[in-house]
């Protein structure tokens, strides 16, 4: 799927446990300007439903697990996230939304800048015609 | 104590759940380079024991807890890190060592330089004499 993909975060693993680095160039794709977590979210909640005009972002579960609903106009999938070692990249003009999140979930997201109201699309309708343009592009570029 | 600091993250709170957003220079009091995960820590484990020429960090346990000692020639103090919004700020020059991790403990740190071998001090009678000497410079650029 165009601007999502899974990616499987290396674990440097010893006798003291387990520990995860990323910075970019090393681990990620984009430099890292804001990290947010979120947790305590009950299991019949829904979070997210938005997308962005062009924020990298990577999603984590660090503890627990929650579904990861991933759209554009053209197609949808629903990613599982439940591994410390599982990241979601999530790139510019994808509706995304959170749900089924454990009662341990702790969702830890990186983006690529710093928060700013004006890049989110919050509107549905609105964000399907921005991304029919958008992917229009993408794909004129491609050719 | 110099150095460190607890800081007391702002969580925001609503019928979805809580998220805590870090970005500097909003929340941080460094720019954001580089993050790590520590995660599956035996109890009867440490972690740490080693010092940084100049690294800027913020410890949060997101999940579980854990203590942290911070320790200079001159004194010394244990943290215990057991909520997601409480972050200890460890700044240079600073021994620390992680240790009683609980099962579930997620420890998040957040670092203002990306990973550099050659900032760590490792050896505590190397770390006690460059300490001994950046704090006395500390105390005469604070006459």
């Amino acid at each position: 799927m165009t601007n999502v993909s899974l990616v499987d975060l290396k674990v440097i693993e010893d006798a003291r446990g387990k520990m995860i680095p990323l910075e970019y160039p090393k681990q990620l794709n984009f430099p890292l300007n804001r990290i947010y977590y979120i947790y305590d979210v009950d299991n019949n909640q829904t979070r997210g439903c938005h997308s962005h005009n062009k924020l990298d972002q990577l999603l984590i579960a660090v503890k627990g697990e929650v579904n990861i609903l991933v759209k554009t106009p053209f197609e949808e999938k629903i990613v599982k996230l439940d591994s410390p070692s599982k990241g979601l990249y999530i790139g510019p003009m994808i509706w995304r939304e959170m749900f089924d999140f454990s009662e341990d979930c702790v969702l830890l997201v990186l983006a690529s800048e710093l928060y700013d109201e004006k890049d989110y699309i919050r509107d549905y309708r609105e964000y399907e015609q921005k991304a029919l343009e958008y992917f229009r592009n993408e794909e004129t570029n491609n050719d």
